[in-house]
């Protein structure tokens, strides 16, 4: 198999209160207090057209402070370690995260979010609508989820 | 605004029916019966531990036949333009494809998955599961979408 390299440029970064991974929100589900802003680059400005209809957006970033990835974590919400790709956890061989917050409403190039689970300075990679017809499952089963061993809402710094 | 320079390396590649964007579906819950298989490179087989016990999973991959991105696109779904960020194109600044798809069972290093909407020799970025807390939105609004024009599954050749 052919491995290719992949070069991105970030369009935009995060502004949030959390500065380190210890005490921020595990998932934007967990925590509906916590506020930020989204700063997109100007000349994007145009792509953010329609944008203020959708009430989420799915924030795609560089998940900028992670560690070196391992191919077995042991995440907030259990007590045993499970293969990576089975889990969130920031410590990928790409460090993308995938966001879904709320949008509260949008100032020019300024995107005011809630439910955010995102480290201040975030490089922001893409933004995508949320739209329920591709990305709700009625009927899902979510492994060892459905039995994990804690109910953490906050991070520590295992990842950091 | 300080922009930054994200280097990755695919960690697999989707095996698909699809050659080229027109005839392939739309986004994943159109198509139920369109079939295929992710490669990933087998030095991450242990991260793939427990990823079995979930009925969906994401696909993070690298839209490699992505047009050049415009900031404004008509996309299959509507007959006027909207901003890109506002939509789900594949001509994107970093084109970064995020499938929901079936996963129907693991062999080794092959994910056999179900209601795909990728190309083939798509390189991926990252697999995560899907969990219902996380990701499902049971009240949501999704702007343009809601009076979407039409009403097609299939792609054509606009995005190439």
């Amino acid at each position: 198999m052919e491995v290719s390299h992949i070069h991105y440029q970030s369009i935009g970064v995060v502004h949030s209160p959390f500065t380190q991974q210890a005490g921020t929100p595990v998932q934007p589900s967990h925590d509906n207090a916590s506020q930020g802003m989204i700063e997109i680059a100007p000349q994007y400005l145009e792509a953010l057209q329609d944008l203020a209809g959708f009430s989420h957006i799915w924030v795609l970033c560089h998940l900028h402070q992670a560690r070196q990835p391992k191919l077995a974590v042991t995440p907030y919400l259990d007590d045993k370690p499970h293969g990576l790709f089975a889990t969130r956890a920031p410590s990928r061989p790409n460090p993308i995260g995938m966001s879904l917050v709320r949008l509260q409403k949008i100032e020019a190039n300024r995107l005011y979010v809630q439910e955010l689970d995102l480290l201040d300075g975030t490089p922001v990679l893409d933004i995508k609508p949320f739209v329920s017809q591709f990305d709700n499952r009625e009927h899902s089963q979510c492994g060892w989820f459905e039995t994990a061993a804690n109910n953490v809402t906050q991070a520590d710094d295992r990842f950091e």
